[in-house]
């Protein structure tokens, strides 16, 4: 029995590639964006009452994952190489492809008709296909006692994150279109975004990548210190 | 751009029918099932690290509302009438029909080398269409300050639940086989299974539903007490 899902909508996020994205939703609180959806369902009946609604679940398709052979193992980089049974992770590249993300709900939008939801803690690139939104239930959803095994705590926040005095002036003159926008990179860089294998080219202390409209340059001092370097309008 | 999906697996569960199923996962612990997978789903190393881990996400199709026409809105069982957004609401009947149901691992099973994966704390009916196994992760899903809105405590415990002589016997007959009966009769019936409408007519004293193999048959008392007074095998 196969079963054809359609879009209902898109994200629209701080995020315009996945580098850099936070591997949870959560992790990185001022990760914002805002989900677009298409007729029919961008009608504000479809949302009457998730106005008391604190956080929502997103479904959505890994779409940058669609073209990937599936494998019943993955390498989840927490575990640096070691193959896990891809029931037991998380990872993009599964069968069926559809995630689920909880995220704050900041606001509804209504505009011209049409409703427009502004969330954050976002960990999800610009373009993801939304198929379903559903209300955060703290009495079912919430298990604090669980144990999430091998991913059971929170990523380790393993960059220390310094602003230049330069980069400290440009991110003011964006905060007020951007906001928190220093707190953004703050966060997604004490998680050190590069990947394992750039993390260990120690000659390779330059990288950079794009938030919004922004190109942000950060230059690695003493293995463990980031320094952003830049934070620059493009396009 | 539409999306193929494909079941991996299906849900075997107590709940033979939709009359009596919690209204959300968790609500009755006691409600036990298991997950058989389709090949090539079903062989050990798509598991590999989920020994660990206490709670799954199962994600999976609302088989029994795919020829429903889809509705923005939808009337909760909770609002009596009132209508609500459906991205409001987790009814089964909405766009793309794919439900989340967090629920407790209670044992992993391998059988002449097929997986299946005994859960307990279920919602769903026998047969259901399952798409994907996630890992739960507090530190990611466990939100236990966020607001759920109009559904935000769980449901009252509307029914004072007693069993007759007759079934106190009968149930201890069967435990062995079904672990935690008694436990699962009353806390079906402790948030009342009838809907709205037969609640209302105080002249139907008596009702019945299937759990596993079992026929459970009820009588209504003072208007408040469900007073189980036969539970006998079928088939």
């Amino acid at each position: 029995m196969s079963h054809t899902i359609e879009p209902i909508g898109t994200i629209h996020s701080c995020f315009k590639e996945l580098f850099g994205i936070p591997r949870q939703p959560g992790l990185v609180t001022a990760a914002r964006g805002w989900i677009e959806f298409y007729p029919p369902y961008n009608r504000a009946e479809a949302f009457n009452g998730l106005e008391d609604i604190s956080h929502i679940w997103i479904t959505f398709l890994f779409h940058k994952s669609l073209d990937n052979e599936m494998s019943l193992t993955v390498r989840p980089p927490r575990k640096e190489g070691k193959r896990m049974g891809v029931f037991a992770t998380r990872a993009p590249n599964r069968p069926n492809q559809i995630g689920q993300s909880v995220v704050e709900l900041e606001r509804i939008e209504e505009r011209d008709g049409k409703i427009a939801l502004h969330i954050k803690g976002l960990d999800l690139v610009e373009g993801t296909p939304v198929i379903d939104i559903k209300p955060y239930l703290p009495y079912v959803d919430s298990i604090p006692e669980a144990n999430g095994g091998f991913a059971h705590l929170a990523p380790q926040q393993r960059l220390l994150v310094r602003f230049s005095p330069t980069t400290e002036k440009q991110i003011n003159s964006f905060e007020q279109r951007y906001p928190e926008l220093r707190l953004l990179i703050h966060d997604m860089l004490q998680y050190d975004p590069r990947p394992v294998y750039l993390r260990k080219l120690t000659n390779k202390k330059r990288f950079g990548f794009f938030l919004y409209d922004l190109d942000v340059r950060v230059e690695m001092l003493n293995g463990d210190e980031a320094v952003v370097t830049d934070v620059i309008k493009v396009g």
